[in-house]
């Protein structure tokens, strides 16, 4: 809920449509961007530093129209909507065959205790609020690497309940927002929880995807030397050729000072690896998910002293050594948490590629076209969204003759690439 | 026919092949490794200057083991090899049926009208040949962008008459020599040639490819100021991103030091631009085929003096302005022509994905997986090509958990990414 | 007053000073900062945010140390304090002369109208306060580029009153601070301020010297195009040998996006080119004084409209064309003003100098071994500087053999170069 | 002797003068460039790949006018011509006092052995002749580090015969020629001589001055990973904030792919680091002379074997391990010796100081104004030659106000900067 999605918010209600509006993250709300759209546009439910328990609640609030209404389209940014409605599906299922609820009790993991406490608690009031929401829903658009992973899980196993539109990999999404967003917004994050300079300094990125490649292009330009540690041979190649060294976190982990995690998998810097660090490392995760830093390990280690400098950058001292290490932003999102998000400039492509998804839902809502199956948005209208971008940065377009474009056997209005091209 | 190609020559050798060898350009062969393989491995028709009619005379010659042999399978670069036994066989149909042969004034084409008369030449002989090789072979392997179009092509139009493969489009190809290749050989031809200092000089690069993304990066970094021509709004944006300006070659034909064709396209510098070039403007093209640049209206402009400062590198003076222009290789590939084309770590990934392609069609010669269609690698034979290159520069590759590995819904063993994903 | 200040403050009392404190700018206290001094290590007068009049009144009160004290030392920074001292010396020897008090409507300009005011208010209660203090003085060490070129002016004009070391030029000051600190905290500075995306951008740079650099790799490393105005044809050609265009402000004035000036001169973008900016253009100043941006003429211009998005950060709109820029930190240093300055480490660099000059002074003090003139400090001291901060980035540096140093004519242990080169 | 001397030949030509020429360097000559000026302009000495007695026989030849003649003037790249004289007159003089010759079993070093070799032969025929040289001789203006060195070593010893020009310190010198000159022609020598990729390998650079500064920014960008070698910790902490990793020779030997020295010190690279490389790591020297590289070392190591790949690239292989290292141009000028030098334009900025200087020189031949000692150019002639270079790179400079002139205290028309000033 930053600024950004304020203007989708204002761009959706201007398409006539009624939004309600939750966040995707504990921190990433801007809170005079959520209070000029509850003032002038939509019913909004967040703000800033969320406990995750309001977190999720917020989530329940947005998607909850009253009896007789509910979302027709879910605008998704991690997925987290569209889990909570097919969780609260597959519990009203289990209920109504079974009259069992939801135990939270039956996972370890804290996070979804909460979500299945929500369900559980709603679900004796209205044992088919799911359901009605299911059946209602025309689809989702979801735009987060981690979001529209889960989405392809979903529909692999047959459980997804609508269609989907995986934005993420429009091309105008994901190496845009992903690459360039993050090569933005790491230093920004970094320079205003810490103030720290770049320049100089050894950092170790985890991960050499969009977001990984982002990151290191910013430290490496910086000053910084930057090293990566990766389980992809290609990526792993793509860094070498870039001149960056790839090693593993163990090899690196005492000499570093800043360390960032980009993966979108779990279990990357573990407290015994934080252990090692030298005294005030900087700790931060970009990759979605918190689970990238063992905080659970962090926050249970014996004798570990939490020193909170300023909200979003705490200071972890161990008692062996008495140093520390900086974790920004918890553990989540350091860009969202300790700046302000990803520039307007390229949240204005992902979100054009949101926008145009939920028209293209929304026009074919009753044709069929869209099976429970999840899509990516036709190239032609991936270039569309670059060409409405290009005349703010003065750029002059070539346009192909007849002849060149039956020579390349492409339409002269494009697209122009095959679909495995890779940009 | 470079020394990369020669260690090719004998992989394959030692794998049990016999080999017969030509060049796919008539610049690109290196004399001395030719000789060597000549002498020890293949028969090797190549050599470093040959005429159009000499290049279509060496790709006939090693296509023919005589009239009981043949190729089973075919390493190609480019599609001329392919190309010719497509045409000839469609020669040897019309004239089984019509016993009409080809005509090569039916052409306006230069060098279709040789591959015509070659092929024109041969079918009294023997008119069965062509139709001998379709049957005998087992497929081919191609490694570029412009052979790869052409493939789809005929698969497209249903005249694709074996198995082909698709090597161009392995990410250890395409994002590698493409990308990188031309990093690194881009300003080493321009240096060889004429030794002209890129900093401070403005370069124009047309199209922002793969190819287009490594000439762009090398001419920037090297400290020209560069600018890109496009016709593809992503790609566009992408140069943007860089800080790169975009503007049609119109825009800067007069201002700009260095132009480098990089599309794949024709007709992309036409002798129109050429006369508004400062003196001495260098025009090079790495995009594959001579048309990028407009040669033939060049060579033909009327009172147009051509002057060779040395092999592949010659001045063009037009009559109305006594200024010229300098045009490397003949507007063919320059890094081939002016120097030595791509460096060995580079080859040696794109040619581990063309031999795992030959042993893979020759595996599966009997079993029918493989049709008449185009084919990519699968995933987990790119990522193998590049976890062979890793030791090399001394990479450390992190290893997947089980627990991680299920968390991503992935082998530990990989393949790591799903097939859309771009690098 | 930053928390580096802070620590040079703690620094300078750990040796032994009494130390009183201002600020060299309206805006960059830190005000934490400034209230952990005042509670712990010095009399503190400086917060973020003052008016001129108080700017020049913390001033005049950090120089106060009541009728039997006075500072032995300045550590200057843009050389106020050293230049009030001066007009007080004068004034004071006028009135004596003549009694005549200094007028402050002899002057346009309304900052030396204050400090005018300020003397003379004191002039009569003490005609002698600041021949007192230029009496005791043992010297100034002074660390900007302005700062420093006063001093050269005084000293060709005979009119220094005290000796002055120029921290400015040591290398790890100049090359280091102005160059590696603007990199960081001119993008630090924008990102704060405005959130815009630097990618894609036209940004011009006036001015090509350490700051200027510092200031246009930041932003061609972002992604922006960066163009250069300079009257130095050396600085130019090295602006053109990294890649960058250089050009007036006329010639692009209505195409660019950013805008930075870092001349240390005045009226470099005046009211006449801001009308003619785009809409939401940027201007800010990185380059010591406010007077490179005509804030007067901005401010003076008919029918102008100042909209204050934040503090520091001005929309100003443009009556004509209802169109209007955004001016940082009202024409201050916007590095300051909007961010938080320097990084610690490379301010330690220019502090570890002040540091060394003072203790040079003060040992020097009896000796005459510094007179009324202004100083760099020798060479082995700055490389003693450099060496110090070696080992927190891990760096391990080669010995010289005896051989060596008696090839290259160096002592082994420095210094190891000329007092002209330029590093 | 390039063709960018033979342009400087042809133009002291058209200034006037009789030039007689020979090289600085055995592989530097580019023998089309000496025949065209041997055969128009000049008497010329040099070709590739001379001997080094060659070399010296080359020297002593340019140097002599005859009888009655003799040069007014030098230009010296390196300083061997003012070497020889010197040596001469002091030969002479002993001879006159003691009779006594030189003798070159009195020193270890072969080239010096020579030099004595080569005096001693002429001087009984003609015990006058570097005496008479001496008297005439106007001066000498002289580019290079190592041949300035010498001469301030020489004006210190009170042993200087003429008056020198520095023009390697002209900041359009030093900081073009050294830096970005060096910039440009490691690659191009690096991929002329071994075709090698550099993207992804780990390159060691010995020295980061101008030179180093110019490597090291080649390598890193070509997508090396880049580590310095330093024994200045001024120099070491400007590596760091780029983002170089600092290390000692010893730390690295045995994993780094290429090594540079660059130094103008001699030792750096000893035999013992050699055997301890990987096999085929390359080893070239850019930084003057060939005993920054122990080639002596080398050449006697028991068992070493020398295979010739082409001229200039020599596989040294040790009999221990059978692995050997690539050395370039036998430790020479590697930019020189395997590919031509330096690009015209930055020769150009260089040799515009060569030949201002001989015009000051020739002009004062007869005030006085220069004594016996070593100088630098005055600043303005050094902002006019880059601003001489301006307009071929298109720049438009801005243009200083009166008012704006007087601020700073510089004239309007320059020169802009102090003495001090490091650029």
């Amino acid at each position: 809920m930053t600024i950004q999605t304020a203007v989708l918010i204002e761009t959706l209600t201007a398409l006539g449509a009624e939004v309600r509006w939750c966040s995707c993250n504990i921190f990433s709300t801007q809170d005079h961007a959520a209070a000029a759209i509850a003032r002038d546009s939509a019913a909004v439910f967040a703000w800033k530093g969320e406990t995750l328990q309001e977190y999720w609640w917020c989530t329940e609030r947005a998607l909850d129209w009253g009896p007789t209404g509910g979302p027709d389209l879910i605008v998704d940014d991690g997925g987290d909507a569209t889990l909570l409605i097919h969780e609260g599906v597959k519990a009203e299922e289990v209920y109504e065959k079974t009259g069992q609820l939801p135990d939270p009790s039956s996972t370890d993991n804290a996070e979804f205790q909460i979500v299945l406490t929500i369900i559980r608690d709603g679900l004796k009031a209205d044992p088919k609020k799911y359901a009605r929401m299911k059946e209602r829903l025309v689809g989702v658009s979801e735009e987060t690497t981690t979001g529209v992973k889960r989405l392809y899980q979903m529909q692999a196993n047959g459980t997804l309940l609508f269609p989907a539109i995986n934005v993420n990999d429009s091309v105008t999404k994901s190496k845009f927002d992903n690459l360039y967003g993050c090569r933005h917004s790491l230093p920004d994050g970094l320079m205003r929880a810490t103030d720290v300079m770049i320049a100089g300094k050894v950092a170790v990125v985890c991960g050499y995807g969009d977001v990984g490649k982002g990151c290191a292009a910013a430290l490496k330009q910086a000053g910084a030397r930057v090293i990566v540690t990766e389980i992809d041979p290609i990526c792993a190649l793509q860094a070498l050729m870039e001149g960056l060294q790839v090693l593993t976190l163990e090899d690196v982990v005492s000499e570093a000072d800043i360390f960032v995690t980009t993966t979108g998998n779990k279990d990357i810097i573990m407290v015994n690896h934080m252990r090692k660090m030298k005294n005030n490392a900087i700790v931060c995760n970009i990759g979605h998910f918190d689970n990238e830093i063992d905080m659970l390990g962090l926050e249970n280690y014996p004798g570990v002293k939490r020193i909170t400098i300023k909200p979003q950058t705490d200071r972890w001292v161990f008692p062996e050594t008495n140093t520390g290490i900086i974790v920004l932003a918890e553990g989540r999102l350091m860009n969202l948490g300790c700046a302000t998000g990803h520039p307007s400039f390229v949240m204005s492509c992902s979100f054009t590629n949101q926008v145009i998804a939920q028209l293209e839902l929304w026009k074919e809502k009753a044709t069929g076209k869209y099976e429970k199956k999840v899509y990516v948005l036709p190239k032609h209208l991936d270039e569309k969204v670059a060409a409405l971008h290009l005349g703010k940065l003065g750029a002059n377009l070539t346009k192909l003759t007849k002849d060149q474009a039956d020579y390349i056997s492409v339409p002269i209005e494009g697209p122009y690439k095959p679909p495995h091209y890779r940009y």
